[in-house]
Protein backbone atom coordinates (compact mmCIF):
# COMPACT_ATOMS: atom_id res chain seq x y z
CA UNK A 1 0.00 0.00 0.00
CA UNK A 2 1.00 3.46 -0.79
CA UNK A 3 2.33 5.21 2.36
CA UNK A 4 0.75 8.39 3.37
CA UNK A 5 2.33 11.80 3.00
CA UNK A 6 3.63 13.39 5.96
CA UNK A 7 2.90 17.30 5.74
CA UNK A 8 5.19 19.43 7.91
CA UNK A 9 3.51 23.39 8.21
CA UNK A 10 5.90 26.10 9.75
CA UNK A 11 6.85 29.51 9.54
CA UNK A 12 7.89 31.79 11.98
CA UNK A 13 6.23 32.58 14.94
CA UNK A 14 3.21 34.92 14.51
CA UNK A 15 2.47 33.87 11.26
CA UNK A 16 -0.93 32.37 11.89
CA UNK A 17 0.10 28.41 11.53
CA UNK A 18 -2.30 27.45 13.94
CA UNK A 19 -5.00 29.45 12.38
CA UNK A 20 -4.81 28.05 9.37
CA UNK A 21 -4.35 24.65 10.67
CA UNK A 22 -7.51 24.75 12.16
CA UNK A 23 -9.31 26.22 9.33
CA UNK A 24 -8.16 23.32 7.25
CA UNK A 25 -10.04 20.64 9.30
CA UNK A 26 -13.13 20.94 8.12
CA UNK A 27 -12.18 21.52 4.61
CA UNK A 28 -9.87 18.37 4.71
CA UNK A 29 -11.24 15.13 6.70
CA UNK A 30 -8.91 12.89 5.43
CA UNK A 31 -6.28 14.47 7.22
CA UNK A 32 -5.02 13.49 9.99
CA UNK A 33 -3.68 16.26 12.35
CA UNK A 34 -0.42 15.07 14.48
CA UNK A 35 -1.37 15.25 18.35
CA UNK A 36 1.70 16.38 20.94
CA UNK A 37 2.64 15.19 24.03
CA UNK A 38 3.03 17.86 26.63
CA UNK A 39 3.56 17.58 30.62
CA UNK A 40 1.37 20.20 31.26
CA UNK A 41 -1.79 19.88 32.99
CA UNK A 42 -5.14 18.89 30.76
CA UNK A 43 -7.46 21.97 30.92
CA UNK A 44 -11.05 21.34 30.99
CA UNK A 45 -12.34 19.57 28.64
CA UNK A 46 -9.23 18.48 26.60
CA UNK A 47 -8.90 15.05 26.56
CA UNK A 48 -6.09 12.39 26.40
CA UNK A 49 -5.42 11.04 22.74
CA UNK A 50 -7.38 13.83 20.78
CA UNK A 51 -5.93 17.01 21.95
CA UNK A 52 -2.95 15.73 23.21
CA UNK A 53 -1.10 12.98 24.33
CA UNK A 54 -0.53 14.03 28.42
CA UNK A 55 2.55 12.44 29.78
CA UNK A 56 4.09 12.79 33.34
CA UNK A 57 7.82 14.35 32.98
CA UNK A 58 9.23 10.92 33.57
CA UNK A 59 7.14 9.82 31.04
CA UNK A 60 8.53 12.42 28.61
CA UNK A 61 11.62 11.89 30.12
CA UNK A 62 11.73 8.41 28.91
CA UNK A 63 10.18 8.79 25.62
CA UNK A 64 13.05 11.57 24.59
CA UNK A 65 15.59 8.55 26.02
CA UNK A 66 13.93 5.78 23.72
CA UNK A 67 14.36 8.55 20.66
CA UNK A 68 9.99 8.20 20.15
CA UNK A 69 9.56 11.83 19.82
CA UNK A 70 10.32 13.75 16.48
CA UNK A 71 11.18 16.83 18.10
CA UNK A 72 10.80 18.37 21.42
CA UNK A 73 11.11 21.57 23.38
CA UNK A 74 10.66 23.33 27.11
CA UNK A 75 8.47 26.03 26.88
CA UNK A 76 7.48 27.87 30.53
CA UNK A 77 8.30 24.34 32.35
CA UNK A 78 6.54 22.23 30.31
CA UNK A 79 7.57 20.09 27.52
CA UNK A 80 6.43 19.41 24.10
CA UNK A 81 7.03 17.38 21.74
CA UNK A 82 6.08 14.88 18.71
CA UNK A 83 5.22 11.43 18.78
CA UNK A 84 7.19 9.47 16.14
CA UNK A 85 4.36 5.72 16.81
CA UNK A 86 1.30 8.18 16.06
CA UNK A 87 3.33 9.97 13.07
CA UNK A 88 4.68 6.47 11.53
CA UNK A 89 1.46 4.14 12.35
CA UNK A 90 -0.56 7.09 10.44
CA UNK A 91 1.40 7.21 7.29
CA UNK A 92 2.10 3.39 7.22
CA UNK A 93 -2.36 3.36 6.68
CA UNK A 94 -1.78 5.42 3.89
CA UNK A 95 -2.81 8.53 5.80
CA UNK A 96 -2.11 11.72 5.28
CA UNK A 97 -0.88 13.76 8.19
CA UNK A 98 -0.05 17.64 9.11
CA UNK A 99 2.29 18.73 11.70
CA UNK A 100 2.07 22.43 12.51
CA UNK A 101 5.41 22.85 14.06
CA UNK A 102 8.21 25.42 14.98
CA UNK A 103 10.22 26.36 12.52
CA UNK A 104 13.18 24.36 14.58
CA UNK A 105 11.30 21.53 15.33
CA UNK A 106 10.59 21.06 11.59
CA UNK A 107 14.25 21.08 10.58
CA UNK A 108 14.22 17.77 13.69
CA UNK A 109 11.65 16.08 11.42
CA UNK A 110 13.32 17.14 8.13
CA UNK A 111 16.57 14.77 9.57
CA UNK A 112 13.73 11.50 10.37
CA UNK A 113 11.90 12.58 7.64
CA UNK A 114 13.29 13.90 4.28
CA UNK A 115 10.58 12.74 2.04
CA UNK A 116 8.17 14.98 3.77
CA UNK A 117 6.55 17.48 2.55
CA UNK A 118 7.56 20.87 4.10
CA UNK A 119 5.29 24.66 3.91
CA UNK A 120 6.45 27.91 5.18
CA UNK A 121 3.63 29.84 5.98
CA UNK A 122 5.16 33.95 5.21
CA UNK A 123 3.51 36.58 6.31
CA UNK A 124 1.79 38.93 3.24
CA UNK A 125 3.96 41.46 4.74
CA UNK A 126 7.21 39.50 3.35
CA UNK A 127 5.60 39.37 0.05
CA UNK A 128 4.89 43.60 0.26
CA UNK A 129 7.94 43.67 0.82
CA UNK A 130 8.74 45.11 -2.49
CA UNK A 131 6.26 47.61 -3.00
CA UNK A 132 6.96 49.32 0.62
CA UNK A 133 10.76 49.17 -0.44
CA UNK A 134 10.18 50.53 -3.60
CA UNK A 135 8.05 53.06 -2.54
CA UNK A 136 8.47 56.72 -1.69
CA UNK A 137 10.97 56.31 1.27
CA UNK A 138 9.03 56.96 4.08
CA UNK A 139 10.65 54.92 6.42
CA UNK A 140 14.19 55.49 8.34
CA UNK A 141 16.93 53.66 6.88
CA UNK A 142 17.39 52.29 10.54
CA UNK A 143 13.90 50.76 10.24
CA UNK A 144 14.15 49.72 6.99
CA UNK A 145 17.66 47.59 7.68
CA UNK A 146 15.43 46.12 10.54
CA UNK A 147 12.78 44.94 8.64
CA UNK A 148 15.31 43.51 5.99
CA UNK A 149 17.49 41.88 9.29
CA UNK A 150 14.45 39.97 10.07
CA UNK A 151 13.58 39.12 6.82
CA UNK A 152 16.69 37.47 6.05
CA UNK A 153 16.14 35.56 9.03
CA UNK A 154 13.52 34.36 7.68
CA UNK A 155 14.54 33.59 4.65
CA UNK A 156 17.43 31.76 5.27
CA UNK A 157 14.48 29.19 7.12
CA UNK A 158 13.07 29.45 3.91
CA UNK A 159 15.67 27.28 1.67
CA UNK A 160 14.94 24.26 3.92
CA UNK A 161 11.60 24.32 2.35
CA UNK A 162 9.81 22.74 -0.39
CA UNK A 163 6.96 25.06 -0.68
CA UNK A 164 6.41 28.72 0.82
CA UNK A 165 2.71 29.90 1.39
CA UNK A 166 1.53 33.30 1.49
CA UNK A 167 -0.65 33.51 4.30
CA UNK A 168 -2.31 37.00 3.09
CA UNK A 169 -6.19 35.51 3.50
CA UNK A 170 -6.61 32.25 6.00
CA UNK A 171 -9.26 31.00 2.38
CA UNK A 172 -6.16 31.24 -0.01
CA UNK A 173 -3.52 30.09 2.38
CA UNK A 174 -5.65 26.76 2.91
CA UNK A 175 -6.19 26.19 -0.52
CA UNK A 176 -2.58 26.90 -1.63
CA UNK A 177 -2.05 23.63 1.22
CA UNK A 178 -4.79 21.61 -0.81
CA UNK A 179 -3.24 22.52 -4.05
CA UNK A 180 0.13 21.48 -2.81
CA UNK A 181 -1.03 18.21 -1.02
CA UNK A 182 -3.17 17.39 -3.91
CA UNK A 183 -0.42 18.15 -6.37
CA UNK A 184 1.78 16.00 -4.32
CA UNK A 185 -0.38 13.02 -4.37
CA UNK A 186 0.31 13.19 -8.44
CA UNK A 187 3.80 13.40 -8.47
CA UNK A 188 5.35 10.85 -10.87
CA UNK A 189 7.68 9.59 -8.51
CA UNK A 190 5.23 8.27 -5.88
CA UNK A 191 2.37 7.45 -8.58
CA UNK A 192 5.28 5.82 -10.64
CA UNK A 193 6.38 2.98 -8.41
CA UNK A 194 2.55 1.38 -7.81
CA UNK A 195 2.13 1.86 -11.34
CA UNK A 196 5.96 -0.32 -12.35
CA UNK A 197 4.91 -3.24 -9.48
CA UNK A 198 1.17 -3.95 -10.75
CA UNK A 199 2.90 -4.33 -13.78
CA UNK A 200 5.95 -5.95 -12.88
CA UNK A 201 3.57 -8.20 -10.64
CA UNK A 202 2.32 -10.22 -13.89
CA UNK A 203 4.88 -9.79 -16.14
CA UNK B 1 8.74 40.22 -12.94
CA UNK B 2 8.53 36.54 -12.44
CA UNK B 3 8.42 34.04 -15.70
CA UNK B 4 4.42 32.45 -16.32
CA UNK B 5 5.05 28.43 -16.08
CA UNK B 6 5.01 26.47 -18.91
CA UNK B 7 2.83 23.87 -18.70
CA UNK B 8 2.64 20.95 -21.15
CA UNK B 9 0.20 18.48 -20.91
CA UNK B 10 0.88 14.94 -22.71
CA UNK B 11 0.09 11.39 -22.46
CA UNK B 12 -0.81 8.07 -24.62
CA UNK B 13 -3.39 8.84 -27.78
CA UNK B 14 -6.79 8.58 -27.01
CA UNK B 15 -6.59 9.40 -23.15
CA UNK B 16 -8.49 13.00 -23.48
CA UNK B 17 -5.81 15.28 -23.76
CA UNK B 18 -7.65 17.86 -25.93
CA UNK B 19 -11.11 17.13 -23.93
CA UNK B 20 -9.50 18.00 -20.43
CA UNK B 21 -7.58 20.82 -21.70
CA UNK B 22 -10.76 22.31 -23.72
CA UNK B 23 -12.56 21.72 -19.83
CA UNK B 24 -9.73 23.82 -18.12
CA UNK B 25 -10.41 26.74 -20.51
CA UNK B 26 -13.70 28.41 -18.52
CA UNK B 27 -11.86 27.35 -15.03
CA UNK B 28 -8.22 28.64 -15.87
CA UNK B 29 -9.10 32.05 -17.44
CA UNK B 30 -5.99 33.30 -16.30
CA UNK B 31 -3.97 29.96 -18.68
CA UNK B 32 -2.83 30.57 -22.09
CA UNK B 33 -3.62 28.24 -24.64
CA UNK B 34 -0.55 27.56 -26.93
CA UNK B 35 -1.66 27.68 -30.77
CA UNK B 36 -0.13 25.60 -32.95
CA UNK B 37 0.79 26.42 -36.66
CA UNK B 38 -0.72 24.58 -39.49
CA UNK B 39 0.29 23.62 -43.37
CA UNK B 40 -3.74 22.87 -43.42
CA UNK B 41 -6.38 25.26 -45.03
CA UNK B 42 -8.59 27.07 -42.60
CA UNK B 43 -12.00 25.58 -41.74
CA UNK B 44 -15.39 27.53 -41.99
CA UNK B 45 -15.28 29.68 -38.62
CA UNK B 46 -11.26 28.52 -37.69
CA UNK B 47 -9.58 32.53 -37.41
CA UNK B 48 -5.82 32.48 -37.55
CA UNK B 49 -4.23 33.41 -34.60
CA UNK B 50 -7.06 31.90 -32.51
CA UNK B 51 -8.06 28.65 -33.16
CA UNK B 52 -4.23 27.72 -35.42
CA UNK B 53 -1.47 30.06 -36.82
CA UNK B 54 -2.24 29.28 -41.13
CA UNK B 55 0.95 28.74 -43.00
CA UNK B 56 1.88 27.65 -46.28
CA UNK B 57 4.24 25.23 -46.66
CA UNK B 58 6.83 27.21 -47.62
CA UNK B 59 6.01 29.41 -44.65
CA UNK B 60 6.52 25.97 -42.35
CA UNK B 61 9.61 25.03 -43.63
CA UNK B 62 11.12 28.31 -43.23
CA UNK B 63 9.82 28.14 -39.18
CA UNK B 64 11.61 24.54 -38.66
CA UNK B 65 14.78 26.06 -40.48
CA UNK B 66 15.10 29.32 -38.36
CA UNK B 67 13.99 26.38 -35.40
CA UNK B 68 11.18 28.99 -34.65
CA UNK B 69 9.15 25.69 -33.56
CA UNK B 70 9.22 24.02 -29.95
CA UNK B 71 8.34 20.78 -32.23
CA UNK B 72 6.48 19.76 -35.17
CA UNK B 73 4.98 16.62 -36.81
CA UNK B 74 3.67 15.55 -39.77
CA UNK B 75 -0.46 14.05 -39.60
CA UNK B 76 -2.08 12.85 -42.74
CA UNK B 77 -0.12 15.38 -45.55
CA UNK B 78 -0.12 18.47 -43.36
CA UNK B 79 2.39 19.65 -40.74
CA UNK B 80 1.37 20.78 -37.27
CA UNK B 81 4.26 22.61 -35.06
CA UNK B 82 4.25 24.64 -31.74
CA UNK B 83 5.85 28.03 -32.50
CA UNK B 84 8.52 29.07 -30.43
CA UNK B 85 7.57 33.31 -30.22
CA UNK B 86 4.37 32.99 -28.72
CA UNK B 87 4.94 30.63 -25.61
CA UNK B 88 8.40 32.88 -25.08
CA UNK B 89 6.51 36.10 -24.95
CA UNK B 90 3.52 34.42 -22.72
CA UNK B 91 6.05 33.48 -20.55
CA UNK B 92 7.95 36.53 -20.60
CA UNK B 93 4.61 38.50 -19.56
CA UNK B 94 4.59 36.47 -16.55
CA UNK B 95 1.58 34.31 -18.31
CA UNK B 96 1.40 30.82 -17.89
CA UNK B 97 0.83 28.58 -20.81
CA UNK B 98 -0.53 24.97 -21.18
CA UNK B 99 0.85 23.43 -24.53
CA UNK B 100 -1.24 19.87 -25.10
CA UNK B 101 0.56 18.12 -27.26
CA UNK B 102 1.48 13.88 -28.44
CA UNK B 103 3.98 12.42 -26.33
CA UNK B 104 7.00 12.57 -28.86
CA UNK B 105 6.69 16.37 -29.01
CA UNK B 106 6.46 16.59 -25.27
CA UNK B 107 10.09 15.01 -24.74
CA UNK B 108 11.17 17.55 -27.83
CA UNK B 109 9.73 20.44 -25.71
CA UNK B 110 11.22 19.30 -22.95
CA UNK B 111 14.88 19.63 -24.31
CA UNK B 112 14.14 23.29 -24.94
CA UNK B 113 12.31 24.08 -21.24
CA UNK B 114 13.58 21.62 -19.36
CA UNK B 115 11.71 23.91 -16.22
CA UNK B 116 8.35 23.56 -17.88
CA UNK B 117 5.88 21.27 -15.73
CA UNK B 118 5.38 18.01 -17.87
CA UNK B 119 2.22 16.25 -16.86
CA UNK B 120 1.64 13.07 -18.11
CA UNK B 121 -2.73 12.23 -18.50
CA UNK B 122 -3.45 8.30 -18.00
CA UNK B 123 -6.04 6.17 -18.60
CA UNK B 124 -8.33 4.94 -15.63
CA UNK B 125 -7.72 1.12 -16.96
CA UNK B 126 -3.91 1.97 -15.99
CA UNK B 127 -5.06 2.25 -12.49
CA UNK B 128 -7.46 -0.81 -12.44
CA UNK B 129 -4.69 -3.06 -13.34
CA UNK B 130 -3.90 -4.04 -10.19
CA UNK B 131 -7.41 -4.87 -9.38
CA UNK B 132 -8.27 -6.63 -12.89
CA UNK B 133 -5.20 -8.64 -12.77
CA UNK B 134 -5.89 -9.52 -9.14
CA UNK B 135 -8.95 -10.03 -9.92
CA UNK B 136 -10.69 -13.68 -10.89
CA UNK B 137 -8.34 -14.41 -14.18
CA UNK B 138 -10.98 -14.16 -16.52
CA UNK B 139 -8.78 -13.36 -18.80
CA UNK B 140 -6.07 -15.21 -21.24
CA UNK B 141 -2.70 -14.84 -20.62
CA UNK B 142 -2.00 -13.27 -24.01
CA UNK B 143 -4.41 -10.69 -23.52
CA UNK B 144 -2.75 -9.98 -20.45
CA UNK B 145 0.42 -9.68 -21.91
CA UNK B 146 -0.90 -7.47 -24.63
CA UNK B 147 -2.20 -5.37 -22.29
CA UNK B 148 0.92 -5.60 -20.15
CA UNK B 149 3.20 -4.82 -23.11
CA UNK B 150 0.77 -1.72 -23.62
CA UNK B 151 1.23 -0.69 -20.13
CA UNK B 152 4.80 -0.75 -20.41
CA UNK B 153 5.25 1.66 -23.45
CA UNK B 154 3.14 4.02 -21.69
CA UNK B 155 5.26 3.37 -18.06
CA UNK B 156 8.88 4.25 -20.18
CA UNK B 157 7.07 7.85 -21.59
CA UNK B 158 6.32 8.16 -17.74
CA UNK B 159 9.40 8.79 -16.65
CA UNK B 160 10.24 11.78 -18.35
CA UNK B 161 7.09 13.55 -16.39
CA UNK B 162 6.76 15.47 -12.92
CA UNK B 163 3.13 14.84 -12.68
CA UNK B 164 0.98 11.46 -13.70
CA UNK B 165 -2.84 12.45 -13.89
CA UNK B 166 -5.22 10.62 -13.97
CA UNK B 167 -8.26 11.10 -16.10
CA UNK B 168 -10.68 9.08 -14.76
CA UNK B 169 -13.48 11.95 -14.71
CA UNK B 170 -12.80 15.06 -16.87
CA UNK B 171 -13.75 17.28 -13.67
CA UNK B 172 -11.37 15.49 -11.69
CA UNK B 173 -8.42 15.66 -13.74
CA UNK B 174 -8.91 19.32 -14.04
CA UNK B 175 -9.55 19.85 -10.58
CA UNK B 176 -5.96 18.07 -10.37
CA UNK B 177 -3.93 19.98 -13.03
CA UNK B 178 -5.46 23.13 -11.21
CA UNK B 179 -3.83 21.86 -7.88
CA UNK B 180 -0.44 21.42 -9.88
CA UNK B 181 -0.46 24.67 -11.18
CA UNK B 182 -1.73 26.49 -8.08
CA UNK B 183 1.10 24.19 -6.42
CA UNK B 184 4.35 24.91 -8.75
CA UNK B 185 3.32 28.53 -8.25
CA UNK B 186 4.16 28.09 -4.36
CA UNK B 187 7.68 25.98 -5.22
CA UNK B 188 10.08 27.38 -2.67
CA UNK B 189 12.77 27.57 -5.87
CA UNK B 190 10.06 30.04 -7.61
CA UNK B 191 9.17 32.01 -5.04
CA UNK B 192 12.63 32.40 -3.24
CA UNK B 193 14.64 34.49 -5.90
CA UNK B 194 12.08 36.81 -6.34
CA UNK B 195 12.10 37.60 -2.36
CA UNK B 196 15.54 37.28 -2.19
CA UNK B 197 16.22 40.01 -4.74
CA UNK B 198 13.78 41.77 -3.15
CA UNK B 199 15.92 41.63 0.14
CA UNK B 200 19.17 42.02 -1.18
CA UNK B 201 18.09 45.19 -3.62
CA UNK B 202 17.44 47.37 -0.41
CA UNK B 203 20.42 46.20 1.85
Amino acid sequence: MEKGLLIVLSGPSGVGKGTVCTALRPKMKDLTYSISATTRSPRPGEVDGINYFFKSKEEFQSMIQQDELLEWAEYVGNFYGTPAPFVRETLDKGKDIILEIEVQGALKVKEKFPEGIFIFLIPPSLNELENRIVGRGTETSESIQNRMSAAREELSMMQNYDYVVVNDEIELACARIQSIIAAEHCRRERVFPNIKKQILEVK
